[in-house]
């Protein structure tokens, strides 16, 4: 057997342990993490400055480097998040529904942890800290595998943390475990048998070859690519500054917009307008035929359609219809995050309802599909999944539900037959 | 392209039209449907006598010709089916959620359907009626394989419901779909960037073969292995009761008991009184040593721990705890339904915290897991996955979820920066 699936089955026998923790219990190990984290400051930073000296030596990008970064602040930022984490409602023992079977035979439906999460990431340590107290609250099982350039940082993390939730309970002596070499992700996607979510933190391509090779369901995005539709009854000055605000304000993230669709009625007051508060911001801009009749743009070849920029580049469309704005989105976007800027209430409720995406906007910029802005708190991820967990995704998307049944004795054979009892069914909740 | 390919993008199409489909077209296609299954019932059921003097003429079991038997009578269930699901409450467009961010902006988190649904199902031609009419119900667009043995009356079936559809609105035109040939299942499996979700109904062969190979998320279990556990502090009367309900009520189903775990301090008068109960029925035992050191048993070996008789055959085994008897149903076990009998509410509240399957149950019988018994109206099936759906799924698993913001001009910049605007975060509902 190998090492990864030796370590996949540790995690389920965790999770397994982990199921009947109280929220006293998880709220007492991340305690600990916090406290572990301070008293390990001085050996995390010293680990971390020897990964960020190596990457300086294999002469990775400045950018890269200074997200590899973990020094006290961070540390302090993460303790911060923790204490937060612990304030936070717990995910696990709510009651979802309760019904009343037949007299004395009541059935509720609970929420609890899901199992054995395997989250795999690029660079960022801090993301280390923040997914494994996002697991140890919701009482799951947790498998990491972080990029090599952080492997001293999130060795010496790991480390801690394990340390740390050892000290509170045994039942969290496999709750964290830490996958280090890079041959070992492969392995880790085939344990479909131990592993029940794999969550991908970082660039498309990560999330799309993971999504590729594996059969646990994985939640995340691989695409952002949001559009505004500008309607026929759209506000021109909203319409102006929400696209601004869509495409400008951070170009560089899945919710920034990248395609513009504006109706046929208002291209020609609209365009000349928005085009010269992008110029202002030095946005390329890529129209359709329509739209460089109207103002000046590069061509918009069919690819753009389905780009994500993730800069300061724009595609923009000129639409006959909201119908035929929301065929386009449908079929060219990443069904993440669009919206339709109108003063027509009725339009609004269409597109919303026939725009196939995890966020549907009205009046607003899609720079708002953020778990932090919907006030989710501790953010897992944005998912473009049609099953599970949809768009912005808090601790709710770590957790699942049971059935729980109590009786009297009660047995089936009394509910078939001539002389059968009937059910009551009545709702309690 | 293979007409596959062809049909999942058709199908993924009539998804994007379906998703704003009013309740109450929907439930006129429902209502068409039904019509329709009474207009075509000649064609039906001359269909279903060809497909069955076929099966005859291929030597399959009476059984099994059984199965595949769709007569009026049966076309009459459907009809009654279609009914009491049109007045059911709606699962699209329920308010999940609703949140204040700020001022005029709101975010609500509504229910929506999946999208395009895979069904493949064998023999019995009933599950293709239920199957479409739920993605209906629920405005998802639906792809159907079934058995070859019923190629006759499937596809008299398909006609009817899809030109009674059609009639409805024009959104229907690529609702449901059939495909015909063995050989497009696996191509069926392929399409994970159009299917959304696959159902199975049939044997756990099936369902297995069908979870293996494909990455589309799959709603089904593959396995019954239930337990019940016989605690030190069970009333043994009930104890007795019980566990004859779940061995031999209905054993060759899903949710009947497959081993019974019996605490060692009242395995010597509980094994005796349970054992003359099965002789009765016979049911085959299997136990452990020391099972058969107090009742006559054959020899349960390493394999019977895991095995789904669907029979009457019975694994027994006496185990020293309630932690040990938790171990090994989370090792052993399919995660489906077991069952504690014990007076001890503490001790209850523990095993069905600890133990990680979609039913727990108390002082009651497994075969109660099932979505008629939970009163759930229409059963989609019974999902043992650690995500999405769980346990028994009523047409709720049909659905997931958007997130709608309404705003009026907000843009992501007014809260970012020294003079930041702070987000409200007020709960609505």
């Amino acid at each position: 057997m190998d090492a990864v699936r030796e370590s996949a089955m540790r995690s389920k026998d965790a999770s397994f342990a982990m199921q009947g923790l109280s929220r006293e219990i998880r709220d007492q190990a991340l305690h600990a993490v916090a406290e572990g984290l301070v008293a390990d400051a001085d050996k995390i930073v010293a680990a971390n400055i020897e990964d960020m000296a190596e990457a300086d030596r294999q002469g990775l990008s400045k950018v890269l480097i200074k997200r590899l970064s973990y020094d006290r602040a961070k540390i302090e930022e993460s303790v911060r998040s923790i204490h937060s984490l612990m304030d936070q409602e717990d995910p696990v023992g709510k009651l979802l529904a309760s019904t009343e079977i037949d007299t004395g035979l009541i059935l509720e439906k609970v929420s609890c942890p899901i199992g054995v999460i395997a989250v795999i990431f690029e660079s960022r340590p801090d993301a280390l800290v923040q997914i494994s107290t996002l697991c140890l609250k919701s009482g799951n099982a947790v498998m990491l595998k972080g990029g090599s350039e952080a492997k001293r940082t999130n060795q010496a993390l790991a480390v801690s943390i394990i340390s740390s939730i050892r000290k509170v309970d045994e039942r969290f002596n496999d709750a964290v475990q830490l996958l280090s070499s890079r041959e070992e992700v492969q392995l880790l996607l085939a344990q479909d048998d131990m592993v029940d979510l794999i969550i991908p933190r970082g660039s498309n391509e990560l999330v799309r070859s993971i999504q590729a090779s594996t059969r646990i369901p994985v939640l995340g995005h691989s695409a952002g690519v949001c559009h505004t539709y500008v309607d026929s009854d759209a506000d021109l000055d909203m319409a102006t500054s929400v696209c601004y605000d869509a495409k400008v304000q951070y170009p560089a993230v899945c919710n920034a917009m990248e395609t513009m669709l504006v109706h046929r009625s208002v291209a020609k007051e609209f365009l000349p307008r928005v085009a010269s508060r992008y110029a202002q911001a030095k946005v390329e801009l890529r129209g359709d035929e329509e739209t460089r009749r109207i103002i000046e743009a590069n061509e918009a070849s069919e690819a753009d359609w389905s780009t994500e920029y993730n800069d300061l580049v724009l595609a923009i469309k000129v639409v006959p219809s909201l119908e035929e704005a929301v065929r386009h989105i449908n079929r060219y976007g990443s069904h993440h995050s669009d919206a339709i800027i109108t003063m027509d209430e009725a339009k609004a409720r269409a597109f919303m309802s026939s725009v196939d995406s995890s966020s549907v906007m009205w009046n607003c910029s899609t720079r708002f599909a953020d778990g932090y802005r919907y006030g989710l708190g501790a953010e897992v991820g944005i998912s473009t999944n049609k099953t599970h967990a949809r768009g912005p995704v808090g601790l709710e998307g770590l957790v699942i539900y049971k059935w729980r049944l109590s009786g009297k004795g009660h047995v089936v054979s009394d509910y078939v037959g001539p002389e059968a009892r009937a059910f009551t069914h009545r709702k309690l909740t």
